[in-house]
């Protein structure tokens, strides 16, 4: 049975303030704990409502009732196990390869959908915008389903980054040129912006290349695509050719 | 206020089989409603907290409280309306054009997010087998941001309809030829299979073309894109030469 303290402690981890003060952050299911776990991602705790779920032999659960579980997950319907994590250090920002960066996305099903991209893409570097959703957010974590453990996510300021960079600065607009007529290097910066709002103004005049994927349908002119499946098509076309 | 008849059969329409008596489908915040309202749905009932709220000169909302909203709403945080619509009945099939075909998605939001897709790349019919998820289920009326009222979605057996069509018959895999390196026609089916499962053994042996996208990262054999993703950039591919 989990005491008052540490389910005050686990609830904590729900938001960012307390994942920051602890550097620790939670995930649920097997398979995204898993993936975790061998991604280097230090275990703390690990929690579940069935003896049979190990990690491996050295990692057992620690058995925990439903309803304690009911109370330190995230989820409606809770998974049968729960684990801490330690957050690692972000790793220094490189200057090569093609490099995804996020201004100021919200979404947390968004986000990790984004770096479950990232993954299947072999982009090894994410560069978020301060204001971008926290990458330890529960939802993100369940959503990348594992894949943040091959995914370098790094918050910083955007203005810093993109003035330093000499790779070519590709944005995503709804009024670029269309996509599938521009010739796309390897090694470049894709920028998407925020999903109500686009690229914002003080990123915008720092993009070289407007891109966009053009409308087949019948449409209203204010209809947009959601930035994740953006993205993914976006990232295609940059891989598509190499 | 809400009688609790209204409340009852309202909820109702939550759940597929009174969806299915009743031929009516809830959505919920203004967009999605207004969407639905402009493609020729038919409005029952409109409700809202907010008096200011109005479809048209027309269809003014029926006032409800905060408390009768959170009563008849699938949403954890309510928007300030919802609406009852009724069921359109469905079209009959066409046999030409770019034709998407769902293999037993479950999702909800999958489902949504690939009519927005279809509404975006002017894919006009949708066809479904029977074990996919409602395009009624509140959850995916949400998701696709209003953008049903322009996608024609068909229910039926896939071995019949795949068996009847002159089109040719694509379907994604993760081992099928690459689908940068295909040569894709202008109107075809593209089938895209179960979350979990793919493509059923039954319609696998009616797909004429296996394409699969590329997998770049350093990924275990066993991950797979996400189905609207798949589905984003495939149709992406379909088009982008037309």
């Amino acid at each position: 049975m989990l005491s008052k303290n540490q389910i005050k402690r686990i609830t904590g981890l729900h938001q960012k303030k307390f994942r920051n003060e602890q550097q620790c952050f939670i995930a649920e299911g097997l398979k995204v704990i898993q993936e975790l776990f061998h991604s280097n991602y230090e275990v703390i705790e690990f929690y579940s409502t069935n003896a049979t779920i190990e990690l491996d032999h050295k990692y057992k659960s620690q058995i925990i009732t439903e309803s304690d579980l009911k109370k330190i997950s995230c989820l409606k319907t809770p998974n049968s196990c729960l684990a801490v994590f330690k957050i690692k250090p972000s790793e220094a920002i490189s200057c090569k390869g093609l490099t995804l960066v996020l201004d100021d996305i919200r979404d947390p099903g968004n986000m990790g959908t984004i770096i479950r991209l990232c993954d299947w893409f072999g982009i090894e570097q994410l560069i978020c915008s301060n204001d971008t959703v926290d990458v330890y957010n529960p939802k993100v974590i369940q959503a990348t389903m594992g894949s943040i453990g091959r995914v370098n996510v790094i918050y910083t300021s955007l203005n810093n980054f993109l003035g330093q960079t000499k790779l070519p600065i590709y944005g995503a607009f709804m009024d670029g040129e269309v996509v599938y007529n521009t010739l796309l290097p390897k090694d470049a910066i894709l920028i998407m912006g925020n999903e109500s709002n686009g690229i914002s103004a003080e990123i915008n005049s720092m993009v070289q290349h407007k891109i966009s994927i053009p409308r087949f349908g019948k449409l209203l002119k204010t209809e947009s695509l959601n930035v994740a499946t953006a993205t993914a098509i976006l990232l295609s076309e940059f891989r598509r050719k190499f």
